[in-house]
């Protein structure tokens, strides 16, 4: 599979205004932009411009709209519900993010549910968005259901990420974004592009037996809850995934479970649905609520270093603080640039002739 | 390991006595036996009675305060730092979530870090609180360090533990309350017990490989964060133990990391330490403060049939529901008595006779 690096800027401006196209007023159309490029610059690449063209095909399918209403359907001082009216997630989120921190601003925490959303990028964007005003950031979402529960061979939850951003005073902050599965889908499909296996306990078949072969979610099989089995506590990533389901979309009145919307504009929407749309939770905790914020920083600095300096494993560099990976990358890419890969590279250019946007890649 | 059937009220009672014995007030000693033994009825027996000599010696070598005068440090609408002041956690831990639950009448939500305290019993006792207010609880505690971080050979977190309660219409309650480990200390005290290996990906040796040597932590091994290896996603279970760590301690100016104090009373305490004793994390939230109880219920009871009765793999009786095993066996157990280990008995009526407590276990 060959790879080009294409220069993070070059995506910033054809993604900008590609949004802009279908509709999206300039704010949105950047804001949309800014979250979905995150992914490619952190190295979460499945989240990233890898899927403009299923945002697009959502549009075309009229499951998003690029103009949405977002507003406030329900409030108490330290809680919200958000109607995101079909709008795209990478814009409903930050809405949604900004009024858990505003009523942490107030109240001292701040925490918001939202309804009839899409896909909203990574979560750790969002969480990441209180990191600024020294809070601590929660972001989670739901995502149609790819995952058995323990015991099941029917696929009830998304791979439904939790995100926990924590600010520091003299080192980064520790940001742990993570799917509540053994190994997000993305993992999966670069396994399935290089025709490789995968490991026992990421996946199962359609009987639920345990299985390395890397093909098996489209023969009925499914991805495995963090655990992977009862025995090694997959039991413990099943309910992690249903709290995120339960928070996002039974809190709000979106669609959970089997009942989630698909993200592939192709796939027929389930029947029955009891919700709208996709749902997300959103939390924000002022640091001040609790400690000053000084007397918290210096305890976390102390943290972040006792254990990015413990004894490692032989062969291992360094433990690593959550987040320490993502933020090297960020760093490397945004200078180097973000690698693409040939597939990608011919989905943007049929979306630049397609939307008559100007895009030079190499 | 011959086991004898002790009537509920038995333990209850002396329990109570025990308490009484050492200086708790009646309240205090209620509340304390009610959350102790909470733990035996739910099956997590290693949690329950069978620490209660454990909690006298910490009372002898001063590390607990059986009249601790708990109090709140700092505040605003929606938040709390309550200090412990070396109490019990089992009576420290209801007081803060009871600050968290008034809150959440109030605002919303509410979130308690708590400094000062000790082993607080079972996460799921204080986040089940909740329920009976119509709110969704979640309580988390730090203890001291026996797992190691992903690439480390150091144990620098406990098995910290997190329980989310959610409360549905006709439907039991939604119960998740797990060690952030693969396996909780108890399960491998069993194998240890029965002299039995533990599956690989529940410990580590000394060097940080794998092994199945249930002793290991005697030897310098550590437990693994949920997840096992790398490969199986041990940074995620890492991740969300030091989320636990962090909301309990740091948020709170309790100690973290490798300094919690131990619970064995002959274990030195760690030098250095940066806070005080131990720290928990408790909150609350008015599902009214999102949405109509009505509704959420019904969403609520239509997830828990949909998930109860999905198509499971050959050999499984059904798909499980977080919280169901353990309602299970709390009625059993309330009903038939509690099963204790020869060794538990012993202990039992040692402290009987060094408190002059009557007690007839058969």
């Amino acid at each position: 599979m060959a790879e080009t690096l294409v220069p993070y800027e070059t995506l910033v401006s054809f993604t900008r205004q590609l949004f802009r196209s279908i509709g999206c007023s300039e704010e949105d159309a950047v804001t949309a932009t800014t979250v979905l490029l995150s992914a490619d610059l952190r190295g979460i690449d499945s989240h990233g411009i890898a899927r403009l063209s299923g945002y697009i095909r959502l549009w075309e399918a009229g499951r998003v709209n690029a103009q949405p209403a977002i507003r406030v359907i329900h409030e108490t001082p330290s809680t919200a519900v958000v109607d995101g009216d079909s709008g795209l997630g990478l814009v409903v989120a930050p809405f949604a993010m900004k009024i858990a921190m505003k009523k942490a601003a107030e109240v001292g925490t701040g925490w918001v549910s939202v309804q009839n959303s899409n896909h909203y990028g990574i979560a750790g964007w969002h969480a990441m968005m209180a990191l600024e005003e020294e809070m601590i950031g929660i972001s989670m979402t739901n995502a149609s259901a790819l995952v058995a529960p323990t015991f099941s061979t029917e696929r009830l939850l998304g791979t439904n990420p939790i995100c926990v951003a924590i600010p520091a005073g003299e080192e980064p902050a520790f940001v742990a974004d993570m799917a509540t599965t053994t190994a997000a889908n993305g993992k999966l499909e670069i396994l399935q592009r290089k025709n490789l296996e995968a490991p026992l306990g990421w996946i199962q078949d359609a009987a639920g037996n345990a299985t390395t072969d890397a093909h098996a979610l489209k023969t009925g099989g499914a991805l495995l809850p963090l655990g992977g089995d009862r025995e090694h506590g997959s039991h413990k990533g099943y309910a992690l995934g249903a709290i995120v389901d339960i928070f996002s979309a039974v809190l709000s009145g979106a669609n959970y479970g089997p009942w989630v919307p698909p993200f592939p504009a192709y796939v027929p929407m389930p029947s029955d649905m009891p919700g709208k749309g996709i749902g997300h939770f959103f939390g924000a905790m002022r640091i001040d609520a609790f400690r000053p914020a000084t007397d918290f920083k210096k305890d976390m600095d102390q943290w972040i270093r006792r254990f990015r300096g413990a004894k490692t494993v032989e062969g291992a560099a360094a433990v690593l603080v959550p987040g320490d990976p993502e933020r090297e990358l960020e760093a490397l890419r945004k200078a180097a640039g973000i690698p693409l890969l040939d597939a990608v590279m011919d989905d943007l250019q049929s979306l630049a002739q397609k939307f008559s946007i100007p895009l030079r890649l190499v």
